[in-house]
């Protein structure tokens, strides 16, 4: 039977994750009524990976670790802040501010589970093995849909260019040539209609 | 090779649930900022469940199946709404709403994965596998925290009485017995300190 004292641990986690529904990022809504939160936006992957699970260039995805992976791998934002992937300077500190969050939320939990988190987090990061890279090609996805869906309106607003588009989401190719190739055709459609800088 | 008109299904249905960030809950985010949207509600869940597993009554559990179930269920609210678990009249033509959501949310998806979708929903629905009843348990839980984290701001403002909580939660046992003599115990608490009408 499960200890009161490992319980409490689980549940004060489950309180503090709440704050991820709090944690901005540049994405709009498709009807670009506001901007989504981490929260949501995990939700809008995992979905997405149970649907283009078959889009992965690995045979025999684990498609739970997948699932685990994007479902925890926005936690240390809670601490970090969304960092804007155009936003150079930024990035810079990124990986110590979540280094730290990661340390502080997920040793929240009993030492296994939190060992267990910050091993997820550290597997999505590395983008090493297939899931990871799956995942990662659908943390990269779906941001750029939701600029398709919306005229391209933040990409325009922060002024980014294909440049940037094509460099940034490349790597969606190592983990889901398929979906690679359908966002390659619609930023280029995306600037012909001019919603995005060429 | 997967088919550009399936994958532009797929990307159609990706783009509708998007909405799902729209529907609003009555539950309150644990800092009381505002009412939770059922998309990150969704993705709350899932997390819970990666954690709280150990917890269900089931030996075995496939948690990739409690995973699906609470990452796609609340999907037929973007048509039908959410319905306030208290609220017996919105309960009385919940089904067949749900229902007819059902029909046509998930039949934007290539008809397996329409079917897939669906089975997983009327799965969750049905409460009768381990997995499901898991799942249920973890969709009684986390609302019950957030009111216990509020000190049942919403429970009072509908004028909830414990007998309520009580008959609505009794189930949470089936699925998951531990979180229910948790959740049993500080919903006494939650009377006591005057947050839960007696």
């Amino acid at each position: 039977m499960i200890s009161e004292e490992r319980l409490n641990r689980q549940i004060r986690f489950v309180k503090e994750i709440d704050r991820l529904k709090q944690i901005q990022r540049q994405t709009l809504l498709m009807d670009r009524s506001r901007q989504e939160n981490s929260a949501e936006h995990s939700w809008h992957m995992a979905v997405m990976a149970i649907l283009l699970a078959e889009t992965a260039g690995a045979r025999n995805l684990d498609l739970l670790q997948v699932l685990k992976m994007l479902l925890v791998h926005d936690i240390v934002e809670i601490d970090a802040g969304n960092t804007f992937c155009y936003d150079e300077d930024g990035r810079q500190d990124q990986h110590e501010r979540e280094n730290a969050a990661a340390d502080r939320i997920f040793g929240m939990l009993p030492e296994d589970q939190a060992y267990g988190l910050r091993k997820l987090w550290e597997e999505f990061e590395a983008r090493e093995t297939p899931e990871a890279q799956f995942a990662a090609a659908l943390d990269r996805l779906q941001p750029v849909l939701h600029n398709l869906f919306t005229k391209g309106l933040q990409w325009r607003v922060h002024g980014v260019k294909k440049a940037q588009v094509m460099t940034r989401n490349r790597r969606m190719e190592e983990g889901a040539p398929a979906l690679w190739r359908y966002a390659r055709a619609r930023i280029e459609e995306a600037v012909n209609n001019g919603h995005l800088f060429p």
